[in-house]
């Protein structure tokens, strides 16, 4: 497979084209972000990382019979996808009250929910991804409401998949982000990523958390922790 | 009727209670406020403008088959209702975009909507009144699925007939925030008011605002613009 020409270059990640019209090369970065841009920094190894335990992650969803873009890691920072028009919607799952959702409504961090919400987010930096209602959804024609229930359906399959899956490792699954797209046949797939950048993870026993709030809540070390779960879920340590 | 103790003060009206348990005496206050009473102002002539308004829409929904908690008008500035126990959702019907729903979605203000679109908002002064989702609203238990439909459907309807109603008087219905309780027997009634403080109501021909905005945004006398309404309405004048 050959890399050709940069089509997009987003926070976390470079996309680029390949000899073949249908994959795209994914080049993670080791740029961290949060509160929408607003804080910075570039952390040593955080594109390996996010690599690493996303191909991991999306096998291991392949596996249990959940296809994604995935196609297969070419480095340690690179990967191959298949291309697709991503879905403008942040499609979240929570397990357990954390983040904007306990500011939003009152509910104190940790608190479990009496059972997974999800919830969407209009996908645009200027808005800075806005919570949207299905009827939203709708009026600015991001996806039919038969799309709709289809993410949502493959949202909470990811989770219970994920679930079992962390919490067999000692980790428990808070909430996380998925994107969807479109390939050209207008079929539905699991896109982005799955790492610590896009899922709230925490340790069973300790509640630490291992996941992008220890950047933005500056809890410590950020490799460290994501290099606790990609160990967890079996991945080679850097060498 | 007999006015008994103040029972509870909000923002824009107080409520005494009567020597009939299951009615409650509303005085409408001169009290502007908006962002959340961040702005704040007393104006002359308010309380009485939504005290009038509120009860003629009341009587006109009442004609036309849509029951609420309201009673009788009985003064300038006051009038009794029924005794309910408020959902704590605002329940936000939209026909042309506008305010937080422009701003949140990046629509300009005044593009009508393909349909009318409802939207629940948590009643919380504290959290800011977010926008919430459904699976929000059972999860808070703050109203059960099937209420939440009931909900939808009533400010539906309150919509169709208040659409009309206004449009013959030469008035768009933009949007607008209704407010839901329970009586003892646990039947749902609209309550709260309708007035230009809940409404978005601009002039059909010249798109002059004739409601809270007014305020909000600085453009002119509130209390004129809020006669204008009340002249449309057929209320009669202050002597």
């Amino acid at each position: 497979m050959e890399k050709r020409a940069l089509l997009y270059e987003g926070k976390a990640k470079r996309v680029y084209g390949t000899d073949d019209e249908n994959i795209v090369w994914l080049e993670y970065k080791d740029s961290a972000t949060a509160f929408n841009g607003e804080k910075k920094a570039d952390i040593t190894g955080k594109g390996r990382l996010n690599n690493e335990i996303t191909s991991l992650l999306f096998l291991k969803l392949q596996e249990l019979g959940i296809q994604s873009h995935f196609v297969e890691r070419i480095s340690e920072t690179e990967q191959l996808v298949k291309k697709v028009s991503i879905i403008p919607l942040e499609v979240v799952v929570r397990n357990v009250a954390a983040g904007s959702f306990s500011k939003r409504l009152g509910i104190k961090e940790g608190l479990p929910l009496s059972k997974p919400i999800v919830e969407f987010y209009y996908k645009d930096d200027a808005l800075g991804d806005p919570l949207i209602i299905e009827a939203h959804i709708e009026e600015l024609k991001l996806a039919e409401a038969e799309e709709v229930e289809l993410l949502k359906k493959k949202a909470l399959e990811v989770n219970g998949v994920l679930s079992k899956f962390f919490s067999a490792l000692g980790i428990q699954l808070i909430d996380f982000k998925l994107e969807f797209g479109k390939d050209k046949n207008g079929e539905v797939l699991l896109a982005d990523e799955i790492s610590p950048d896009t899922c709230r993870l925490w340790d069973k026993n300790t509640n630490e958390k291992l996941d992008k709030d220890v950047f933005r809540r500056d809890l410590g070390n950020l490799t460290e922790a994501y290099e606790n779960i990609l160990t967890r879920l079996g991945g080679q340590q850097h060498v």
